[in-house]
């Protein structure tokens, strides 16, 4: 006998989702994702496109609990889940879930996201909040400094269980654009990650200074002219280069020794390297299995689940 | 009677060329300017676009003196100019000229660009030390530091009459590729330039520091989706923050508090901000009015004409 779904999680993002189907003890009973990111949804087209996502797992005449979160709670998302702002008790994100209407087989509500403001310009995270919960939750700390590399980096300070600051990073971002067009991208080539020139992108951050960055960059495209670096390494230099002025402004910034970092495997090797590299100690968790179980904690904190 | 054309200079670069008719004196002529930079020549196909650009000036028979500057002398361009190295003797440059074979109604040569190296990395310059030159010739100075703004902004250290150092920033080039695409440019809306949104931007450098770049340029998103500044100023902001970044780190890096700045009017302008902002004693040069002398001037001393 196939044990019955408690619940519904969701990360859905802004070029991905992925919903886990939970048991009553948060346990995954099932798993899906799909390219149906908020890029690909129409404004008015949320419901249908959740409604064919989540039909395997819907009982007609049953309203089952669906937590979701990520960009689907922003302005282009499904239903604007405001943000509440740091410090902000990790413990009391459940407090804060925002209800969607919906007419089918579900109850959904969105983990609101966190921002911050620092000098008059505000930060912003959704969807990270849950990640910090969950790894402080099963590291049972209630002090850290976290890490959170992507697209837009994010690092995070909790203190005494409570999300205090943030800074997020355009790392991924610029080494995209970089990577992409302009000077530097007409020089790259395919090729494997170099390790040395990774770690030479960091020797250069280290030894000019993040504020050093706009300059350094035009570095990539003199190795690359002066056949100093092979063209299939340059990409690997400037992922040193940027990564490297990431982590040196964010130590700066919060005084962190040791970091607990949370992503996908392979981004994250790359900030295990510069971490050695710079010294710091580093702890590093899968991101994709962590968000079954802070969803399910929030839902039972919430009383959304039992 | 018209004066005779004793010279031609031309400044061809990557996406414009440039062009003046000069007098004995080094009077200018005649001028003219097309969008014929080497992205829209062919590899063979210089001699004869040149020909064709200067054939108003040129005189069957007669092989008339011609004195290139800018990337026609680089690797992409009609000849390649080998760069000389730093430290160099401004007035050593004459001696550097690189001829370049033309079996037309002229004598061409080019002139070498400028490369440096610091920890192993390149930098290099092709057309700005002409403008060095030029400026530093009018202005009688030895020792100087020199903004020259641009895609690609150079920072030069200038001693005793030699070019001993520089660093190049890619502030135009960044600026471009983030108010082009991606997830700043989304929010920007046209508008005119808002001296007061630059000025913040060079406030938040100054107060978090210029190895924060990465993280404030996150910023102009975040003002941007809570209102808190006019989509229209984003990308003036965003200049503020890439400037400030560049005059932070130069400064730091040349130890100078006055510079000369060598560019276009327009540009020069938000420069001449940050550095009052910065309280930086600024001296800003026309670039459009220095090359023909500088030009004339190299002619002159390497015996390509009288």
């Amino acid at each position: 006998m196939t044990e019955p779904i408690a619940m519904i999680a969701v990360d859905w993002g802004t070029t991905n989702r992925r919903a886990w189907a939970l048991g009553r003890d948060g346990k995954v009973l099932a798993e899906r994702q799909d390219g149906e990111g908020l890029l690909q949804v129409k404004p008015q087209g949320f419901a249908r496109s959740f409604a064919d996502f989540a039909a395997l797992w819907l009982t007609r005449g049953e309203r089952l609990p669906v937590l979701m979160c990520g960009m689907v709670g922003s302005k282009l998302g499904w239903t604007e889940a405001p943000y509440i702002a740091a410090p902000a008790d990790l413990s009391g994100l459940a407090r804060h879930l925002h209800p969607v209407p919906f007419a089918g087989d579900a109850r959904i509500v969105i983990v609101p996201g966190v921002s911050a403001i620092d000098r008059g310009v505000p930060d912003v995270m959704r969807g990270e909040e849950c990640q910090v919960l969950a790894v402080m939750a099963q590291r049972r700390l209630r002090d850290a400094t976290l890490l959170l590399p992507g697209t837009h980096s994010k690092w995070v300070q909790v203190a005494d269980g409570k999300l205090v600051s943030f800074r997020t990073y355009m790392t991924g971002e610029l080494y995209n654009a970089l990577t992409s067009s302009g000077t530097l991208a007409q020089l790259m080539e395919k090729g494997e990650a170099d390790g040395e020139a990774f770690l030479r992108g960091l020797r250069q951050v280290r030894d000019e200074g993040s504020g050093a960055l706009t300059h350094l960059l035009f570095g990539v495209r003199t190795l690359g002219l002066f056949d100093l670096m092979p063209r299939a390494s340059l990409s690997t230099y400037l992922s040193g280069l940027l990564i490297g002025a990431e982590m040196t402004d964010a130590v700066a910034w919060s005084g962190a020794k040791q970091m607990i970092a949370v992503g996908s495997p392979k981004l994250l090797e790359n900030y295990r390297r510069a971490a050695d590299f710079f010294g710091l100690a580093f702890e590093a968790h899968d991101n994709s299995a962590l968000l079954p179980p802070a969803l399910h904690m929030i839902a039972r904190d919430s009383g959304l689940v039992a």
